[in-house]
């Protein structure tokens, strides 16, 4: 996430926000964010709302996720919003819903479902 | 749908409701919602809350679904609630969250990610 | 799987396989097996084929699936061949190719991953 | 896939291979690949496999991919081995399955679905 000048933006019980700004090397030549750096996000994100409803210590391992790119990710920044759907003993579900902001303006630009479990 | 007595309980622009009774046959014996009958369920409505968004005869199908199981799915009843997240002039993309009801109180026991496309 | 009058043609160390007939009440108007017979029997046969690879009375819960579907899925059977990609203590994760067979010839209609816990 | 210092080491009809070796920045502090880069590399190898099936100036979106880490991924490299399992007039599914080698065994680490189309 250092790689990505990503900064913490929003936290709260269950839910954590990242926003990343538009590097160069995190575009396309087109100017459009990465899929893979969206991707990331999405993955990162998903695992940090897990542990705000954890003691402080724990860590999480990504089991899987999923993510749909719905809208050209193009904009003055990135940010990952995450929200856990469920925090289990052992697996915790999170949603990371991504959008990238435009003179003001928030577009939906991708949504990750992300499957944790608690490391030993 | 007709196999599983779903019914109709909510439609709008980019919104789809269905609601299935825990029939026998739903069911494992635990009397719990069958996966299959979760899973089937987020499918179709995703699928109803895009046509929503169309001309009257349009049809989608199904490219490829994602399903979490969250909780237990029991309870006196199956709401699958569908809305689009993206509705393009080729691919749609919808969010089904699923909740059981039981003495009332609504709990969310899965949610699906179904990306669709129309058919010709 | 009586529902579907689904029968085990396939069974070894992380191997399970699954064949359905094509009953009328698993096909569309059109003689196409249903997303939601397809996807059911995806997720069945990668839980079966986890508890090959475990004591005799251990069960697995679904966690969650994804399935994309490939081709029309048309013919005198559906075959889901389900075979484990990463048997751990906690977690496994198989992977379900589903295919029909018209006239002897078999076609990848769908595949799925699923990823399955051991259940208490 | 600069960045990844990444390197073509397979190519064929349906089918493409990319090789990452274990630059610091991709790894975290216990020496093990990030997963945003393995998810990067499956969706950037699952692309490029669907390019191998069409003309030479086609490009592809991807749409959505799905992804599970099954193994710990530490190695001397890390291997994508894309293959095509739908080429389709519009929609192409790839599957990417992800290897560490370390002194000289293969290990499967991760595994992919890729879904995408045909950018205009």
């Amino acid at each position: 996430m250092q790689l990505y000048k990503a900064e913490v933006t929003g936290i709260g019980k269950g839910y954590f926000e990242i926003t990343v700004p538009p590097e160069d090397y995190l575009l396309r030549t087109s100017g459009i964010f990465h899929g893979g750096v969206i991707a990331a996000l999405a993955d990162s994100a998903g695992g940090y709302a897990a542990t705000t409803l954890q003691e402080a210590d724990t860590s999480f391992l990504t089991i899987e996720f999923k993510i749909n790119f719905l809208n050209q990710a193009k904009g003055e920044k990135l940010i990952a919003k995450a929200r856990v759907l469920k925090g289990g003993k052992t697996l915790t579900v999170s949603q990371t819903d991504l959008y990238t902001v435009d003179k003001g303006a928030e577009k939906l630009v991708a949504t990750a479902l992300v499957t944790l479990i608690k490391a030993k």
